[in-house]
């Protein structure tokens, strides 16, 4: 290094200059494109998702899902690496199987995570059946006490998944109601929208209190089946399910492309556990490939941000968002100013919102501007939730970037044994990372506040 | 009955008036008008699939399918109800599971039938990778012995199912090519062309001489991952697959409308075995309601035909025929003079095929043409193989009488846990029942020669 070209590397750590806005809308812009012709989030996924497998949380898969990560941060350039460790209660699906008594109609079911067992010999009931979460929460105790309670709740496709969350509550709070009044065991229809005899599994909440039973979805073809019977008359079944939990360690992992002006921290990542019944791709393999593929895409422009960026990979989100609420308690005196998190599949990112400071939605148009090429569109309001890992990192005072994915599809995968790679649309997932890229690069070449509180 | 009645039916009898052409066309368009609109397959199809299940070649399930049959055959008023038991070897999956070792992959398979069987731990060994079925004939036995050999054979989608013919050999022979050179066990991709994680059981081949082997199919997806693994470097696998065989028994039935004319038979139907794994729908209830109901139509018009119309339910198909070369072999004196099965799936005909004396050509064009509102078209050539269970009838000098279905879906389904009831397009079984009833229909109220031989 000459003199005059250190005195000029002393003066911008000094007194860093911001660039000119649209300056910075013209390198966002370059990024955005350098990401969408370079394809970096292909190769990772399919490295993540063949060589380490399904990423249960707390098990020997999720480990080597944290050295498979944190292998890939440094080879990408990243620093200050950390792995952040948690306890966890380990639940492990068991043997499972159900089958109609008085026909040979094998059902097929998964286990709903935190689902207490059956005998090994299963347990032979009568069906209870409900057509939605509501007609189970008005049925007397009667009507359920020593049953298999089958709820047939429906959800249906919704470009937002907002039908997850108006449906969701048949899978989290379905079996504890059973539970409460008595029923031996749950059967509830799959929290999906395709029709094909891949399962949908996803936690359950017991309250404290309340014993866990077993707790198993089926598949939606086996539960038309068990609708049609169930209107045909006493409809008997045997499940078998025998799930464990003990204690257990999972950790979160994060690595950074440290900014020009220390304190200010910008988030974005996914989380690296999986259900273990899918190959965790679209749920959510995607979403640290493509946050790992941005960071990558900005680090190897050699523009260091002004604000610190952190690929932040969570570990156990599916049983609870355990290593988000560990993450954000373990962080919660540092200034992270922005928060995202990619966790909603691989396919196109169709909307960006908010919730910022009020001094920040100028930063949001423009990113918004640089992402309309990619056929994003704002989302009104500065209401945005994130994802699910930054919410307790939101609700410490963290703005929210959402970028929105298309969630058409997403049911037809989610939490199922079909959640695997050749799912995957490469030019959509190419059109995430330019979308992250250059939205993250701009939140971290900016000044304007941007926390809530 | 009076006198003059007595003679006028004694002369019907006696020499039966053949309809003229236009009015047997027009009656034919009637009925197909009729069945379009009454929707007669739908609730035989439910009841079938829903009270009985899935029914394997020389189960208990499969023998609770003819009770069905035969009652289903009793209240549609058909009469001669028969059933004509033949001895198999009884094929029955035992416990089945596969996983890459070195990561925690589970592989999602299913046995081939009449595949033998790896000790209860299973067989772990290194997996030889082969492309296509060529490449596993041109292979030395030093690449094969003591492996497990993957073969990743493709199919496409084809609207006549002849990709099923051109690769069909990946199943049928490959394990014995395989446990010829000396390999331990063999995964083949399925012969299918959908991608969720549903495997295509079916049946497979050891000549006499050959040592049995494990044999399964890989899901789609999972001979993806397989595929892409090889190309990483050595995979080795752990594969458990336990069947049995056992000598068993399986039976045909039977029903007919009786012709005016004693003594030609026109026989339509389809197979009432399917594999274990789906709820048999597809494959091949629809083909039993589709028969049925088309004969139904017929019965409820009041109008007898003039040769003897049959329904003829095969058993046990899937295991290779064994109920369609037993029923040949039954009735080899009888002169049947057309036969025609349903079992490509539920979805539309398109086109109508035969292989018929020259003499018959006519009455196939009367036939194609009464179904062309249908969308149905004629197939030149008069070379149509028929339904697989018509073959051994076939070979015997039957005339063949082939409506072709649209299996652009079929191979998504086919012989997979997705064969269920949800997957039906009612418009389409509709359409089917139309066409079988008009043409059965024609072909029975006619005298020009059919058979071949």
């Amino acid at each position: 290094m000459t003199m005059k070209t250190f005195i000029a590397a002393t003066i911008l750590l000094a007194a860093p200059a911001l660039a000119q806005p649209a300056d910075r809308m013209a390198t966002a812009a370059k990024l955005r494109d350098t990401a969408l012709a370079s394809n970096p989030a292909w190769p990772l996924l399919v490295d993540l998702t063949d060589s380490v497998g399904p990423r249960m949380a707390g098990t020997e898969a999720e480990a080597r899902g944290r050295v498979w990560a944190k292998a890939a941060m440094q080879k990408l350039g990243l620093v200050n690496i950390r792995e952040e460790a948690f306890p966890i209660t380990l639940w492990q699906r068991g043997t499972e199987s159900a089958r109609v008594i008085g026909t040979n109609h094998p059902l097929v079911i998964t286990a709903l995570g935190n689902s207490g067992a059956t005998p090994a010999a299963g347990i032979t009931a009568p069906v209870a059946c409900f057509d939605t979460l509501g007609a189970l929460r008005a049925a007397p105790d009667t009507a359920v006490k020593g049953r298999i309670v089958f709820i047939d709740h429906r959800m249906t496709v919704t470009q937002d998944g907002s039908s997850y969350g108006v449906n969701g509550g048949v899978r989290r709070s379905g079996p504890a109601i059973a539970a409460q009044k008595g029923a031996a065991a749950v059967m509830i229809r799959s929290l999906g929208t395709d029709f094909h005899r891949n399962p949908h599994t996803g936690g359950t909440v017991f309250p404290a209190g309340t014993t866990p039973i077993a707790a198993v979805a089926l598949a939606l073809p086996d539960a038309e089946l068990i609708g049609r019977l169930c209107k045909r008359g006493p409809v008997e079944v045997n499940l078998v399910s025998t799930p464990t939990s003990q204690p257990g360690q999972s950790a979160n992992v994060s690595g950074e492309i440290p900014g020009s002006v220390p304190g200010e921290i910008v988030v974005m990542g996914g989380h690296l556990d999986s259900w273990d019944i899918g190959q965790g791709v679209f749920d959510d393999g995607a979403g640290v490939a493509i946050t790992l593929a941005a960071a990558a895409t900005i680090k190897a422009s050699g523009q260091p941000p002004r604000r610190t960026i952190r690929v932040v990979l969570w570990g156990s989100e599916e049983i609870g968002l355990v290593g988000a609420r560990a993450y954000a308690e373990a962080h919660k005196t540092e200034n992270i100013v922005l928060a995202g998190e990619s966790d909603f599949g691989a396919d196109r990112v169709w909307r960006v919102e908010s919730r910022v400071a009020a001094a920040g939605l100028p930063l949001m148009a423009e990113i918004a501007a640089v992402l309309a090429p990619l056929g994003v569109q704002p989302q009104p309001g500065n209401a945005s939730g994130g994802g699910p890992d930054v919410g307790p990192l939101a609700a410490l005072g963290a703005g929210v970037l959402e970028l929105g994915q298309d969630g058409t599809r997403y049911f037809d995968l989610h939490h199922t044994p079909d959640d695997t790679l050749d799912k995957v649309d490469r030019a959509q997932l190419d059109q995430n990372v330019a979308a992250w890229t250059a939205a993250i690069w701009l939140a971290a070449s900016d000044d304007r506040p941007l926390r809530t509180k």
